[in-house]
């Protein structure tokens, strides 16, 4: 068993649910501390976060990641218990197997190689590493990238370890994140019994038009880095429970991946537009949790990587923006580039979570050759 | 104090919430019984009803009522304990104050006057008592009305001494009632991450479209005798709580109180017109819980009512075919002239809930009056 494995196997055995880091970090800074990176735990709130850099140049390349893990769900559906990182053929079961203690490990075993070949490489190599990825995400990231702006220290190369392969590894890497913005929706109606709808104002009847507008506007047509922004109603709940009371109110929520053709400020002037069309009377409270942003194909970062993986795979890697918000987000506005490379992402978060044991060797190859690619003397 | 408001207190204080009886009808028979009724104890399930009867010739008149009333909701919330029959002024507080255990004190002390004056009256006098109108309405009114027709035994005239009244007693009266009918839709679609939309299928979004057309629909236009048919939702609920799911399906109820102009086999080929039309996959559970029906102002029984009432407070009431569903729907179908006349509906099922005293007498001289139209030698 490879050193790859054997460490994740040791980070996954950990119930480290988020918030939890549960002892990972300490782990990781064990193994690296050897290794002259210089240890900073950078603990907010609840929340642990781990800050190591070798060296003090320019330009610093960051491993980012985290070490909690969402939720197992009733343990007794998985096929192995979800901390034991059993191994099973080629697979290793367990929650965090793909999301994403192994691409921690990868890292680990990478830089580790990485180091004893190179040890006066160029700029430094340092770890971002969170246990508030999953939650909340308050006390995590967003405050270790506040720490270092506020001493003026950058990130330039930010390779986030999240799951982003499809169907094999590396076969996609994510190059940018659309934005996402929230809004929490009441409109107001009179209640009422049923059989006397002219004393009652049904908010339901009311906000029926409106919705039915939102869902049919084609918000816009993407870009060349992003596919079109995208509305989802997530919730709606109006109603007492009886059935012959009229409610006084009705809820909710939704949620717009927006692409770099929009602004928060332009979506939210067009819901507020439909919505005082109809004359509804409501209220709505907005929450941003991240602005789209976009690393270029022509930098540096996925140049390294695209290289790595032509050689190693044979193949160079789709860029995309799809999918989910990631640490990316808080990371990107420093301006450093941004990409998530990670493991196949088909089984994360549900049960049975699983990573390929050969996928994982080949990651820290990817890994180790990325580094080679960009600091290398 | 008269006797119908001490009857009405002795009511009152019993917490007989639906579907209990605690011992009201009780009071009702050992009452009757000295004048002569046949007491038949009907009892279905958990449910006490009554039949009393006077007499075996025709035409039947029957009181009907119930002796179960809805939750008191908090009790701190009303100014006098909701079961003290507190009278203060004009006002007798309590819950079933008007619906509606005063009326039966009416009907009580009515019938016994009547009795009195008209021993060897024509027809017989009949009492219809259910404690299950409130409740599910199952082992009630339905159960004796079968019970009777089984053996043959018809109501010709009824008297439902449900809270009829609007601003002043008897200024309204129901002749009628619309038809009830409900629909429990589940709307399907695919469960996903609000991410990745084109990997689910929202919904709430393919029932928007439908939603806005059944709420703009007008159903019809009423009739001399009922108003426009409604369609109310009353609950929509669609959504797993977390903000970043999409749900596997959204779930309404809904409910139509129709006039003549439409029968529920019309009514739920326009629902399932509409769904298809926007091809939703949904299913689609119905229940018709009433037909609507008419007591035509011309026959005995509003005559009966309108004469006693012009002659005891100087106006007749206007007929009315709105609000709820009552127990009358049970008994109308038999082919009975059916009327709904009792105090004023304002604070029925509220905190507080009301009667004034000097209507409750009132309220029993007009039935004592409606008995000696329709009865009397
Ligand atoms: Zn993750
Ligand atoms: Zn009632």
């Amino acid at each position: 068993m490879t050193e790859t494995i054997q460490l994740a196997q040791k980070l996954i055995q950990i119930d480290s649910v988020t918030p939890n880091d549960k002892g990972c970090q300490k782990i990781i800074a064990d193994y690296l501390s050897p290794l002259d990176f210089k240890i900073e735990n950078l603990k907010f709130g609840d929340v642990d976060n781990l800050w190591a850099r070798r060296g003090t140049e320019s330009p610093c390349f960051a491993f980012a990641g985290h070490t909690d893990v969402v939720p197992t769900g009733p343990e007794t559906a998985w096929t192995h218990p979800p901390f034991s990182a059993h191994i099973e053929g080629d697979m290793m079961f367990g929650r965090g197997t793909a999301d994403m203690k192994s691409s921690i490990a990868c890292f680990m075993v990478a830089s580790k190689r990485f180091v004893h070949n190179y040890p006066n490489h160029k700029g430094s190599i340092a770890y971002l590493i969170t246990s508030d990825e999953e939650g909340p995400a308050v006390d995590g990231t967003v405050k270790v990238v506040e720490t270092l702006e506020a001493r003026n220290e950058k990130i330039d190369y930010c390779l986030v370890g999240e799951p982003s392969s499809s169907k094999k590894l590396c076969d996609s890497i994510k190059n940018g994140r659309r934005g996402s913005l929230s809004g929490h929706l009441t409109v107001k109606g009179i209640q009422g019994h049923i059989a006397y709808p002219e004393l009652a104002d049904n908010p339901i009847h009311n906000v029926a038009p409106a919705l039915e507008q939102l869902v049919q506007v084609q918000w816009d047509h993407g870009n060349e880095y992003f596919p079109p922004t995208s509305f989802q109603i997530s919730n709606i709940n109006g109603g007492t429970g009886a059935t012959n009371v009229i409610p006084g109110d009705v809820v909710i929520q939704f949620n717009f991946r927006f692409s770099t053709e929009h602004s928060p400020e332009s979506l939210q002037e067009s819901v507020h537009a439909i919505l005082d069309h109809h004359n509804l009377e409501y209220t709505l409270d907005w929450n941003l949790s991240g602005l789209p942003f976009i690393t270029p194909a022509e930098g540096e970062l996925i140049q390294a990587i695209s290289k790595a993986s032509k050689a190693q795979l044979g193949y160079e890697p789709e860029l995309s923006t799809g999918g989910g918000t990631s640490d990316g987000r808080f990371i990107a506005p420093t301006g450093a580039q941004v990409i998530e490379l990670g493991p196949l992402n088909a089984t994360i978060h549900k049960i049975d979570e699983q990573v390929s044991v050969s996928d994982l060797n080949q990651l820290t190859e990817l890994y180790y050759q990325t580094l080679v690619n960009l600091l290398a003397e």
